[in-house]
């Protein structure tokens, strides 16, 4: 597409194009590794004022294409299936503006989740929601995705946090949506875009809600036997009306992978641990704390272990957020599932999970936001060995057909993306689906902006499951 | 219409259908009263399952229809506006399923809020958006206006307590959206449908989070001399990091009126009060409110009063909810507008809303929820004179102008109905308004869910403002 690229290098700047193989190799896949294709054009606006005429350019020349952050999705919904074209919003990386007594900030796409936090902290405020690839993803792919974190189980995910946005539609026309206060008048668009997983156009700006760091915490790693063991805590500790900020379970293959890769001194020979934080005013923690640990002994805990100062806490934090990284030493690959079910089934879909396992002959951890319900088996596996492949493909469908039997939902916070198109229709009927179809169409009719994703009409995605593939033209 | 009213019967029965102009007039306006027009016919469905019948008579027929709750809407929502017809979902009033374990109902749109805390407090759970109308509006009605109230300022409006509704689209096509857990997979349909005023088509069920019920609560009532100063304490409060569930002020003109009707021993002579309620655990409550206490001196507070039990506790509430029915006693008529600003532009509106009454010769109260910057002036007047209307609505105006130019919005928690339609513009761009158009479309692109509303193309409305209409054909 020589001429395209000179078009675009025509408003982003030489640097701005990426064409050559070799670079374009990079961008193959996101955090979802199953499946990889290559864009032939990469672009990276500067400004969001050089994406409505980049769209236009992409639009005149009838060519579809996909947004992309920091490619730290976990569901492919930044492979380029059936869109040659990537625009890549990394460089849209400026936090505009900075409204302290109002809490909030104004700040480009391609700003990562954890600048937000950092510009504020001296301020007493921070930015809730905290995915694990906090330190890397960035505010577009977060709004894209609706990412959630450990702490989405007292402040929420991503679409309580956005006030407004600024989208690009595929024809290049700018919409302001939302605004700077907390209603959204009118319909809300905010909330449709926020997880419309990039198939409404480019988001080049948001404005976020800050939220006022808590006066203390308390963190507490809580060893069990067994996992059902911690199960049975978490439903004690939600039920006795204390809502912490995080309550994170590990089983003890993550715990294996965490303490190899970080001797932050885990028990690996634990069933399970529990990472429970509190959070909020000061006078309050001592006394929810003892609560939480009185929860835990009834449950036959094993060992209770407060962080005793701030780099006890950060200590146990790096080992949950980088667990997925850890994993990464035991296999070639890993495949991170994600869905959810109604809290008082997380035992269940452990079971589940432990059958698939065992049918598939393939070895899974896992590492989740009990509190909410959202699990995350963690599948391990060898991409040269198409079996194991399929099976991990099998023994996914397998969990998340579990989570929809049990009143859960294919995915909890990673979004459908190109892998899960076809668990989608597990749980919305015909009907339901033809709704949402209305409505990407309303706004994208011929479908440009990151087709043949999210909905089932994708047939391209669905039938053709491979581990690498091209971007079909 | 006698043919449609006898097709109607078939289906809901005789007792459902209304087209008897002494009874219809009861639906000729909802809590706004400054504008009127009485429907055709007024259908009752008994059941869930009859609503896609009537709604297929409807479309076979080219009927428009407006969907109604309780009617204590605010904002002329289910005014008949070019729409004969009005279905009315009182009669759907059962609470079909309540899932204690994982926090959860099921109810029919006609279900009155109040009913849900009521069916669940044995358990220590309630329904959290607590709207002024909670004895009287439904869950349908909430969902249509994306209801918030006092305590939305701790725990978020209708839409952050809807898991799922069933929508029945104009044609008479059933859409499951969301589901029974937090996260909703695929297009934010569940957010989109609550708070679009009834212009999709009728919602029949939802399912609804609920909230465990704090352990405790703690509510004063601070007594300033002053709005401004009352409005410092409020930031004040705010800035010291604590979240009052509740965080309300009620200035002179409101008192007055409250106490007149209630005698709750109200501070009739006060500038302003505040009310604040704290809440959750037991332990952390009198510090927070010893802290809350000590921000109130630091501005001036004249007299703190702390609710000694849960009487004096429902005493100051019944004030606040009752103030907007205290207010009636003031004048023949009263309209209350619903604005919000960021909380710091609290103190800059209130000087907005005094310059407004003083230039246009009315009395304003205000009663507002001003942790949440939103406002409710109440303007005071007499449907008989004409010369009063237009000043109430040209007051109105200035308000809302402010707010928007202060950086808020043209609606709090009332909606667009038909009181905002041409403000509503203020807030959006053509391109922007375009969007939400587009998305109307998608699902009723004849218009036939409420038409005439919310969207400035309904230009039937916004040029015949009249105190009284019949609905146009």
């Amino acid at each position: 597409m020589p001429g395209l690229a000179a078009r675009l290098r025509a408003i982003v700047g030489d640097d701005g194009v990426i064409d050559h193989p070799d670079t374009l190799a990079v961008y193959e896949c996101d955090g979802y590794t199953l499946e990889r294709a290559v864009p032939e054009v990469v672009v990276l606006p500067r400004t969001p004022a050089e994406v409505p005429p980049v769209l236009r350019v992409l639009w005149d020349a009838g060519v579809a294409f996909v947004p992309r952050g920091a490619g730290t999705g976990l569901s492919g919904g930044t492979l380029p299936v059936a869109a040659p074209v990537m625009v890549c919003t990394s460089r849209l990386n400026r936090i505009e503006h900075v409204d302290l007594p109002n809490r909030r900030v104004v700040a480009q796409a391609g700003v990562v989740n954890q600048w937000i936090s950092n510009a504020v902290r001296a301020a007493g405020l921070f930015y809730a929601p905290d995915p694990s690839s906090q330190p890397a993803c960035t505010i577009g792919g977060n709004v894209a995705e609706n990412s959630g974190g450990p702490h989405t189980l007292k402040y929420g995910v991503t679409t309580n946090h956005v006030l407004g946005v600024e989208l690009v539609l595929p024809d290049g026309e700018v919409v302001q949506l939302g605004g700077p206060v907390e209603e959204r008048p009118g319909l809300d668009l905010v909330g449709l875009v926020v997880g419309c997983e990039g198939t409404f156009g480019v988001v080049t700006r948001a404005t976020l809600r800050l939220v006022r760091a808590p006066e203390g915490y308390r963190t507490l790693l809580a060893v069990f036997e067994s996992v059902a063991a911690a199960s049975e805590a978490v439903s004690g500790i939600i039920a006795s009306g204390i809502l912490p900020a995080a309550l994170e379970m590990m089983d003890s293959l993550i715990l294996g992978a965490v303490e190899a890769a970080y001797r932050i001194g885990l028990p690996t020979d634990a069933g399970a641990v529990l990472l429970v934080e509190l959070d909020g005013q000061a006078a309050g923690l001592d006394p929810q704390m003892a609560e939480v640990e009185a929860v835990c002994r009834r449950h036959g805990v094993r060992e209770l272990r407060l962080a005793r100062d701030e780099a006890e806490r950060a200590a146990l934090w790096k080992g949950r957020k980088r667990a997925f990284g850890a994993v990464g030493r035991l296999a070639p690959n890993y495949c991170t599932q994600d869905g959810v079910v109604p809290r008082t089934k997380v035992p269940d879909i452990l079971r589940v999970i432990a059958a698939a396992a065992e049918r598939h002959r393939l070895r899974i951890g896992n590492v989740f936001h009990a509190g909410d319900g959202n699990i995350h088996p963690i599948i391990l596996y060898d991409e040269r060995d198409p079996d194991q492949v399929e099976r991990v493909l099998a023994a996914g469908r397998e969990i998340l057909e579990a989570c929809v039997a049990l009143g859960g939902s294919v995915t909890g916070e990673h979004g459908i993306g190109v892998e899960k198109i076809r668990e989608l229709g597990l749980l919305f009927g015909p009907d339901d689906l033809r709704a949402m179809m209305r409505l990407r169409a309303a706004f994208d009719p011929e479908q440009r902006a990151n087709p043949h994703k999210v909905f089932p009409d994708a047939r391209v995605c669905v039938e053709t499951r491979a581990p690498r593939r091209q971007a079909p033209m």
